[in-house]
């Protein structure tokens, strides 16, 4: 069993100027990140730009940043595709290059085409493939397929799947995969913004993308969710929602990049088409992360 | 202030045969209704059938509740219209009746017409004239419209407008409209699907339709909520959702209404178009609700 | 049989300036319309504002609207109700008020609980009640609901229901409803935006808001395709597509009744929620109708 | 200027029981489709389970097909990306390799956040730099992304983008396109659901599916049109409606493959999660396309 617990940001690929990678930036970034309340990373996900990557450059994100991130920290990488074939290329791909799990998406160009049984399917076969864990993605924002909670509960009792990252923002549905699935089964937020509902209903953990700007505040939301200390979990939880739009919904990966940028760390640019951030934005963006991130400051 | 601290049942409009209000029925209801744990009753909301009921029926309903409910609890009167001129005759109709607050629902005909500053204006202007408390009624599922959070934090401000019924389901919505208002500016979670997690960020209260049918258990996770015990509020709150779809978004006013004739009291017909419940949803729904009844009735 | 071929504008509803309904600017508006290439005219449907109006004045309108549309031209009165009862005693009231045919929105706020079957049984009781024919009304953007095709197939047999509005905007829809139905059911385009198309697929009428303001290049454009002169149908429906968006997708009742204003008709206030235009856009509103209102000046 | 007159079937890719790519398969159906009155081929589109493929499997179904179609039938292959440099790269490959004209869907995986000049900038550039010209493509139902009309108006400028693939089903937004745009740029509809309302508003082609299985009667239609001939064109767009849903909406492209197999030519399984048809589904499907293959029979 893998246990899932704890905050696993979804780190971004940093480019260069001609966006090729910049794997020594990866290298000085991973460096700062392991210093961090973290229980490991997401590599390749949809902060990573995994669907602007080729195949080969996802296979080597993976293997140069676990050459800095040490055994006790998980690294858990993307490997989905449209097809179930390629996802298990992909998965094994992955493995080697480190990964101590992959983490799915759903498949979604003909999502809405595909019945809860065809995702059954998917996963069930890569699950019984793959050499390492296997955690179930979600996220509909992104896919347009909302992962059915009953094809979640038939999977979760396949010995090789440990987790989802549920990132709908459905509570509701959260707390459905908990009561229906098995100890076992672990329900990761996708997101800072509805932790510690999330929490209260079951989950054991977190993927913030806030988490690669500001991991402290949300490591100590989840704490104090651990010791029962309601009133400060929810002070906590209410100074997230605008800096984590601000790096999620409202600016995107662009905003995650120049969050990163404003803190000394390196975010850089986007692929194309995805667009920098305004001049405007970025004073928007700034300000909403100053509150956070002055606390932030003090608390570590 | 009105406080809506509390769960608050958006109760049925009870038909006879030929879709008449039997208001014999309703009397039998409440009478039994008033003595549970609940803090009062929301009238003529969307499982009240409000936009099947002519004008006048919507008053008399009301007018006949408040002889059943006594003062010490609340009832709060759906007075919602499509244009703000006559949700304000409406508003003071319902007043007059005995509402202790109206609660408004969103326009929504013209919904995606509607900027933010269309809804600051329609709920400014009823608070303004309005001789009750009003409490903001935001219900996705049903209208298509989401009230802006930026609304919401400007209407916090009028001191006649007392709170929001929020039904969208987004616990970030509710966590980020706690974090945005005054504390006597009060969230309700519109289904028990969400209680918890809406607690969790600051919601006061409840307005779920499933306690038309259990309150205890949804009364019993409020108080260990407030208690801190987090394993049993969980607990409950997982025991929750599958009788909750079945009296809301899987089976609607006509599973809530079977569900009330399945403990004996009265549910009776929906009014067309609405459809009454197959033989096998009944049994779908007796199937979901037994689990949750039979802890009920030993803990109260 | 009643036939519904032509141009049917859906008129809006003046109001002076505090909301109350003017009569006389009806008046004065109907006499200009009539003198126009218009076979009827759509009393009380969304552009009427209908569902800001109460019960009575719903009923008003039509009747006063009734002294000013002689008998040759049809009077086609919104009726529509969330219930099935209601819906019945309005068709009643409309007949009873002098309309022609009655137009029936589907129920919306149930709608997406409503299968197939419940409109069947909505629009066949209402039909079997109607002393007037019956006119489906399909406009998905204000609803959220899409009537099936197959429900309309069934209703269409019934010999109380002479047709559809259909303003989904799915010409392939459009198509499909005239391939099933005989061909006494006939099928109206929704809008101008789409007449051609709608047209080329067995359409016979239309029901276009931009008929209020400029009724004869869409009569125009329906003789070119009556007469095969499909270069200068196509020509027509290009001038359309612009100045119909700005009085309806665009700017919707309110850009409706600034470009009334702006042809020295009568358009006025909407009723809030509604707002008014802003000055930028009533001047973008007006560049978009002035080349169609010197063209349609210089062929009449 | 690529002329893009006449029918284009979105060809799908066979694949053995193992799923790998059969390439004899591909060469017995081609060797039969170029005996029909086709002006062309997509190939690597939505029907060819381009998102299934790998990169080098995409290159070679199109090298290999090349083979396969003579000089006087274009070979449009898809060569889209999620990131502009891939699909500059792809674009290259694709040319390489025999295509006449490359296809590019629009990027989508984070369609939301794209503003139109994102689409601008993506396209422009991938048209910049290939050697062949370029479609565009819209397919909402697959991406959940509507390629901005005012994007499509500013890249018809660009001398080497030649049309669109218009998937989306709104024939307002066609007609809009052709006013918008030059003569040279041409609007292909992407399904014979439709083709016929295109036609009618200035589109020049059609990419159906439909006609992988029956090419006679869209041929038919189009020639109907051109020669004014409007009840024939009408009678033949109603045959089509059903046909034409069973081979996309209804049954996907497991429908499509069936219908291959039905005809006598091949098309085999679908990759995985897509899902096989069921017995009952493959039975509703032969019903659906007999009366057509009857006529077309005839016809041909």
């Amino acid at each position: 069993m893998l246990p899932l617990h704890g905050i696993f940001p979804p780190i971004p690929t940093p480019f260069d100027s001609d966006e090729s990678i910049d794997f020594e930036r990866l290298r000085t970034n991973l460096e700062r990140w392991v210093q961090w309340p973290l229980a490991g990373f997401v590599i390749g996900g949809s902060n990573g730009e995994a669907v602007a990557l080729s195949v080969d450059e996802r296979v080597e994100v993976v293997a140069r940043a676990r050459e800095h991130i040490p055994r006790d920290r998980l690294l858990i990488a993307g490997a989905g595709a449209e097809s179930t074939r390629e996802s298990i290329v992909m998965a094994e791909r992955m493995a080697q290059a480190g990964a101590d799990a992959v983490i799915i998406v759903t498949p979604h160009y003909y999502g809405p085409r595909l019945p809860s049984g065809a995702f059954i399917q998917h996963y069930g076969r890569i699950a019984d493939a793959s050499s390492v864990p296997v955690v179930l993605y979600n996220v509909p924002v992104y896919t347009g397929v909302d992962l059915p909670a009953e094809a979640v509960r038939v999977l979760a009792e396949h010995p090789n799947i440990v987790g989802i990252k549920e990132s709908g923002g459905s509570v509701t549905k959260i707390a459905q995969m908990v009561a229906e699935t098995a100890d076992e089964f672990q329900v990761l937020a996708g997101s800072a913004s509805f932790f510690l509902p999330a929490l209260s209903v079951g989950a054991v953990g977190c993927v913030p993308a806030l988490a690669c700007v500001a991991a402290q505040p949300i490591f100590d939301l989840w704490q104090a969710y651990l010791g029962a200390e309601l009133d400060q979990a929810r002070q906590l939880q209410a100074s997230l929602i605008q800096p984590n739009a601000s790096v999620t919904s409202r600016f995107g990966v662009a905003g995650l990049k120049a969050a990163l940028d404003q803190i000394g760390m390196y975010g850089g640019p986007v692929r194309s088409p995805l667009q920098p951030l305004s001049d405007p934005d970025r004073e928007a963006l700034a300000a909403t992360l100053r509150p956070l991130l002055t606390v932030s400051a003090q608390s570590s």
